[in-house]
């Protein structure tokens, strides 16, 4: 009607048409604070009748009400669909529509690079980018918001990230064996180039240290975190001349496999052996014998990554980029007292 | 630039613009058979200044290539989590967006009856809809393309769904037992007003059925299906005065609390218990002793309900609205020869 959509109107221009105050209209934009349904139903209104503000150099992306993209090159199982979840319920409450790429085709569809040429999208959330910390400030340098969640490499200075605490987690976890008694624990860890696997073994380490034992390589070894690469590298563990008495699985999936490499040794889960795992999923509460893990707060790493992009977008000043969220130390079944072992033989303790 | 917007342009416009046929225009619009990058640009440049094509009466939906509203109002576990990944990758292959709208404070947040006003969606998929049949009859009365997979309850009989074949998967893996020589067999269900406990129940019912054998009611139980009911329901069949020799539960989750329920009892499984599941998730595989199961399509039942909304969305004939995939058995460890039972008590048989 009228006015072509291709000529940029200003935002008191709608406030005018709407009959509300150009503060009103730019909540409408950014969506950031509660408006009443008439309210905003006239601001959209005038805007659909006179098309969209011209946001002025400044504030570009904050006049834009756009979507969040919400990446997560995986399959959604547990960990990342709990994680999934949470980005969606809480961009939900704040009334922005999530655009999903999942599935681990997304990998490499250069979904990424697109991202700034898309007038449709407010921001992004990154879960465990495949990228490298170059591609990832290339997309900041080039204005757009985004926050990565769990960064799989270490991310830059000025790039919004946040993660569980590896190191603490991975320490306290350890402490815990110690206590009981254990010296010689293997260490499965993950991928050798994941910033979680260089925090975990840093927190293990320190944990050991504390009690004066410094870890014999032959106890670390690296793994894809899943069960069948769990119950592998805890025969090969298990084996040993001089077997540990614990085994600390990089995450619950690989603990899960490393508790069938004991059953099929006969060894008894705790009274032979104490076991570990990482994250609390599903697998870890249901196994028998439950596990003894850490928690990962997923869903609160969901909902504060949003917080964090919805400050980013409001261009509200953000107190720390890089947050790191309390991991919790959760003790099942699956830890015992380290066993008085005189040979390598299973011992008759329970 | 030029002509507003809001005036309507035709197909014929947009083609002579760009400078392709008609019939490409129209590619591009439904997004159903690839056209060369160049070409779409040209395409879409062309739209971009005479904005968008009057679709006519008749194809009023198709000539949107718009996104895809996916409401799955779960939480993102492996089940619920493996049928989206394969929904975002399908549609992915196909260039389309993928909106999302997932976790239970999705449920009755209303999205459905908003469906119809979005000018932005192209149609929409629903997993395990928690709405009845009278809610998305009246969804699809309003004209709108949807496919609902995995249906809780019966679907109207025009409207799109995709489901596994729950009866025959039942039915085959409840005579996998039978031929085990079990004839007293627990069978703890899904809800009661779940389509998926009504069929697996009719599944289980005919192969005892035709082994002579009716079920007494006091071997069914319905449950929510998670491992801590399962557990408990486990727990109840098997402090009966004559136990069963096997137990069906409705999914992976609830057989595993049904393992535990077998362990708390020093009941060996499978020497003393026959236990089995339904889903192959991670649970199955990983628990000791592994799950007999039945493997649900859940990548195929995603990427079958894609491909029929894109039939739906292009107006191609549609051999069949509701459709089932089959299900397979997966025989594994937790299923053996059925105890021959004088008393209540364990056997030593192995």
């Amino acid at each position: 009607m009228g006015r072509p959509k291709s000529a940029r109107v200003t935002v008191r221009e709608i406030a005018a048409a709407a009959g509300v105050s150009p503060a009103t209209v730019s909540r409408v934009l950014t969506g950031q604070t509660a408006v009443s349904g008439p309210t905003e139903a006239a601001v959209r209104e005038a805007m659909e009748r006179l098309g969209a503000p011209d946001p002025g150099p400044a504030a570009k992306r904050t006049a834009r009400p756009g979507a969040v993209f919400v990446r997560c090159p995986y399959l959604l199982t547990d960990y990342f669909g709990t994680i999934v979840t949470a980005v969606a319920e809480a961009l939900d409450r704040h009334g922005r529509e999530l655009i999903l790429s999942a599935g681990s085709s997304a990998q490499h569809n250069g979904a990424l690079d697109e991202l700034p040429r898309r007038r449709d999208l407010a921001g992004a959330l990154l879960v465990l980018p495949v990228e490298d910390g170059a591609a990832l400030e290339r997309l900041r340098r080039q204005d757009f918001p985004f926050v990565v969640i769990d960064p799989r490499t270490p991310v830059p200075r000025d790039t919004a990230a946040v993660s569980a605490s590896h190191f603490t987690g991975a320490r306290n976890l350890t402490a815990h064996l110690v206590a009981l008694g254990h010296r010689r624990i293997g260490f499965i860890n993950g991928p050798d180039d994941w910033l979680a696997s260089a925090s975990r073994f840093a927190g293990h380490t320190a944990a050991l240290a504390e009690a004066g034992v410094l870890i014999p390589p032959e106890l670390v070894t690296s793994i894809e975190p899943t069960s069948d690469w769990g119950h592998t590298a805890a025969g090969r563990l298990l084996d040993l001349p001089d077997r540990p008495t614990a085994l600390v699985a990089f995450n619950d999936k690989a603990a899960i496999g490393a508790l069938r490499a004991a059953h099929d040794r006969n060894l008894r889960v705790p009274a032979d052996l104490s076991l570990v795992g990482f994250d609390d999923d599903y697998l870890s509460r249901t196994s028998v014998p439950a596990l003894t893990t850490v928690r990962q707060p997923l869903e609160e790493l969901g909902g504060l990554a949003v917080s964090l992009l919805l400050r980013l977008l409001e261009g509200t000043a953000v107190e720390a980029l890089h947050v790191e969220l309390a991991t919790e130390l959760i003790v099942r079944d699956s830890t015992g007292p380290a066993p008085h072992r005189l040979s390598t033989a299973p011992e008759q303790m329970t």
